[in-house]
């Protein structure tokens, strides 16, 4: 049975790190929001389960719903072998994955750092501030947490000689950044060369360059979390 | 053994979620950096362990170190009588508690929308405009949320008749919010009585009513992440 993938369609956004694990594996799913009627069967979803999700992105393996970016990969992970089948492993995995989510909501927070419900035009001056703190001392703190952690496991990837689902969030985080502050992300990028190799490793893998050519792979865009803003790009 | 849980002596933070589990099923633990030479331990180990948590808190279990507050308690919840062991099941619970922790940052931002790295007082005026949105969106929304679970698993829990990790949370929750915006509280109460419900028969329990009136129970205060500024209580 196909699983189904339930985000907002039009944008990435935390959909696409569970995207990005479905089509590396070669795993069948519907996106089904971007399908004919299924921004309504999503939002129903979000009213009538009994164990209702909080927000998309949630995944739909028959009766089983999950939501929750960390936890859809948790469950995802050993299925698609894009993780190890040991607790301990497991659970180290799940560590690095959640400070991606927290990495992500930082990310998102450069572009409305006041409130969700507000445009972005109406909180310039503070994204303004948000993004200099978030570009100085942010983002250099997480990629150097990451490439250390790769450097400590031997390498290549964040597990060691096996990939993992967060090598694949990695990747996505590296083009987003890219998308969103190509200018300091250039600097930023010199300074954690490991977790470079594995976007390059990541981007040569058979399954992601065919998504990343694909119309399925939706273009980064100024509605998702990765916003090029150049006036917030320092 | 003795689980030894890592985190910033001096604050409840998000350490607390996890003290909470601990004191409630009576399990034994130190912690650790409330201890003599605790702390340089807590740092050496960020710097000198195999696999690194990112930030506290952290826990120990013989070899085994584990961070991140959701994955602590994944841990921890079947082993001290908080979660399930049902697979899709401990998958719904910890949908739950990642929603917690959006939550718990969302708390973080109101006294600090701009930077972590900055004081309060550097970033007052964003914090007035965040906190307005926060209690008029966002406390109504997460706490409805909420009370909708309770309601639709029959209650009196989030997971039915059986209590877990994540009601404990919620108890934190419903305390720091009202330590923070007493005033505001007060209003949104009156709209989640499922939720105050919880927080009312957690408080009951007896490993939790003997930890709160203990020593190792440390105030709220304005270092951590519920803080009560008046100018934000609006």
């Amino acid at each position: 049975m196909a699983y189904e993938l339930y985000y907002w369609p039009g944008i990435q956004g935390r959909g696409e790190f569970v995207r990005l694990a479905l089509e590396d594996a070669g795993a069948k799913y519907t996106d089904v929001a971007r399908g004919k009627g299924g921004m309504n069967r999503m939002m129903a979803m979000m009213q009538g389960e009994k164990r209702p999700p909080f927000a998309p992105p949630f995944l739909k393996n028959g009766k089983l719903v999950i939501a929750q970016v960390a936890n859809i990969l948790f469950y995802l992970g050993p299925r698609l072998g894009l993780a190890p089948k040991d607790e301990n492993a497991r659970l180290w995995l799940n560590a690095l994955q959640l400070t991606v989510t927290d990495f992500v909501k930082e990310v998102h927070d450069t572009h409305h750092p006041i409130a969700t419900g507000l445009y972005y035009e109406d909180q310039k001056a503070e994204a303004k501030t948000y993004a200099e703190y978030f570009l100085k001392e942010r983002v250099p703190k997480y990629l150097s947490y990451f490439d250390g952690v790769i450097a400590h496991s031997g390498g290549p990837y964040l597990m060691g000689r096996r990939i993992s689902y967060t090598d694949l969030s990695l990747f996505q985080l590296v083009e987003g950044l890219r998308y969103a502050f190509p200018k300091a992300m250039a600097k930023a990028e010199r300074k954690v060369p490991r977790v470079i190799e594995v976007r390059e490793r990541v981007g040569e893998r058979e399954g992601i360059k065919a998504y990343v050519a694909s119309d399925r792979r939706i273009p980064f865009n100024e509605d998702g979390i990765f916003r090029h803003y150049p006036e917030l790009d320092t």
